[in-house]
């Protein structure tokens, strides 16, 4: 375990003017993960929940938003709070599925305390961002609500899909920005909107969570393709154990002609040893090389949807951001 | 499958007179769950969601509360729909944890689908609820979300306790009135307070749901240690598989000396071949009989409950309706 995972937005170099509102953001989940008076058999799982730090990707990019056109509000760091829970409910879940092991550096809560108290858990989490809920601006409640059905049915969506070695790049895209980018995408919209920007920048940054959530989602299944688990700290190579198609594999069986396709659909579904065999596939066929470019693509392509922002500070933060969100290392 | 199940209400002797108010629930459920554009991907999901008819007791008891003191409001529609919702998607997330393999007499989500995608589709349903809550007015809301955190804690709560064998029945009476009574109160709150009622006869409506809700969990819990699983059309004797004491395994663990008690201990964890025996042990010692007195008790201070409000069919409805939730063969 590594303490410096538990300081808030840890790992994002652009997060550095925002660490005071991040740091209240991390106190309203505290505040709001222990309403309705939890006590003391619930507090090894709120622990568990306030220690798994993680970089606050979601709730940077409210405050950021935000900031482009005025200062933090308080509505900001409810939002931002709620936008984390809503997060980390989804991980518990994933955990679940995917029988992951650690997460951010910590066994995960399914590993702790087995997968009915880790789906429950994600369960206890939601209701609480339900109830935070009823304390917005019902016009603010509604987007986020929308935000998660949307999230909810990208993944649905995504296991439709499973062992479908014939997905194509754009319905992959498809499934990425409903899952995923979707989400970035309502983060940005709810910080502007929070701020009163106006329609037009409201949607500039709503196309800019979205476009850099694209690049993120890309930049995290290639890390899951290629990660050291020991240096990331989570489960590696979940993806191909779920038979998921993600960009690289996707532009590998492109490349190859038919016969070779069919060979490595076999490889795909085989067993974990042969897939360091096919990760140096992958790197021969310039795949890798390829999702890179991709995820840079979208990057340059979110800056660009920046243009109706005024510049700034904030402005400059975003940009820095999600330039991090397609070249993560963790 | 038996089709007779997906007639709402099927099963409650006493919503015959709600049945009109019960099918425009189902009709906001369905709504409700293919809002926000969902296609054809996704339809055997929303299908199966529709299917599970089950016997609408949350809702009856929403709308039975509010016509107490007034017609059926579109609004007593919508908070009836979220709640059967929430209560599907939290059997939906059972079902995977208990590795159930029917439900309402058809096979279950992740019997069908697998658990990702089972745990994914109650996820997708809460989701849709936190959607409908932002039309809702927000006093309205809060009382729904601090319901379903009650009903989150309450089962986490159950879990600590799993294999503690020694649980008392004030600690037991304790956890299934905040995992499942506190919901049955909140929907008959939420009924009077749709209609109006005040707050003296909005209190004795909630005080009705909770004690007949507790009534209910006693029954329930008599209804999985001797059920026949062909007939009730759910997994049977899932609570003696997850190591949980229910009333009449502590009523019979206080009834005998501690050698006999140790040894009963032995028996609970053992293979399921020896819970037939185990079952008899119980019928002997009286402890079925005591759960049922217990549960016969709360309708009976649930009924009492009822005295400020005014006589009248919806009334005398809620009394018939608690009667059967404690006295139910399936």
């Amino acid at each position: 375990m590594n303490a410096s995972k538990n300081i808030p937005g840890n790992g994002v170099p652009s997060f550095g003017r925002i660490a005071g509102p991040l740091a209240q953001v991390r106190e309203r989940i505290h505040q709001g993960l222990s309403a309705n008076g939890a006590d003391g058999e619930l507090t090894p799982f709120l622990d568990h929940l306030q220690a798994c730090g993680g970089k606050m990707l979601r709730p940077g990019l409210v405050l950021l938003a935000g900031e482009c056109f005025g200062p933090v509000r308080p509505e900001h760091i409810q939002v931002a709070a709620m936008v984390e829970m809503i997060h980390h409910a989804t991980l518990l879940h994933d955990d679940v599925i995917d029988e992951g092991r650690q997460r951010r550096g910590l066994p995960t809560a399914n590993r702790l305390w087995g997968n009915e108290s880790a789906v429950l858990l994600g369960d206890f989490v939601l209701s609480q961002v339900f109830r935070m809920a009823a304390e917005l601006d019902p016009a603010v409640a509604r987007i986020l609500a929308q935000t998660a059905v949307r999230v909810c049915e990208g993944e649905l969506r995504q296991t439709v899909q499973r062992r479908n070695w014939q997905l194509s790049e754009s319905r992959y895209l498809e499934i990425i920005t409903e899952k995923s980018a979707s989400f970035f995408g309502g983060c940005c919209r709810l910080g502007a909107m929070l701020s009163h920007a106006d329609a037009a920048q409201t949607e500039a940054l709503a196309r800019f969570g979205l476009l850099a959530g694209i690049a993120f989602q890309i930049a995290d299944d290639l890390l899951d393709l290629t990660a050291d688990e020991a240096r990331t700290g989570k489960t590696a190579q979940s993806d191909l154990a779920k038979d998921k198609a993600t960009l690289p594999v996707i532009h590998l069986l492109q490349a190859v002609d038919p016969p070779r396709r069919a060979a490595l659909c076999v490889l795909l579904e085989a067993a974990p040893k042969s897939r360091r065999e096919f990760l140096d596939t992958l790197e021969r066929h310039g795949s890798l090389r390829y999702a890179r470019e991709q995820a840079a693509a979208y990057v340059a392509r979110a800056i660009q949807a920046l243009d109706p922002v005024p510049p700034g500070e904030a402005k400059e933060a975003l940009v820095q951001t999600a330039r991090f969100m397609a070249d993560r290392s963790a």
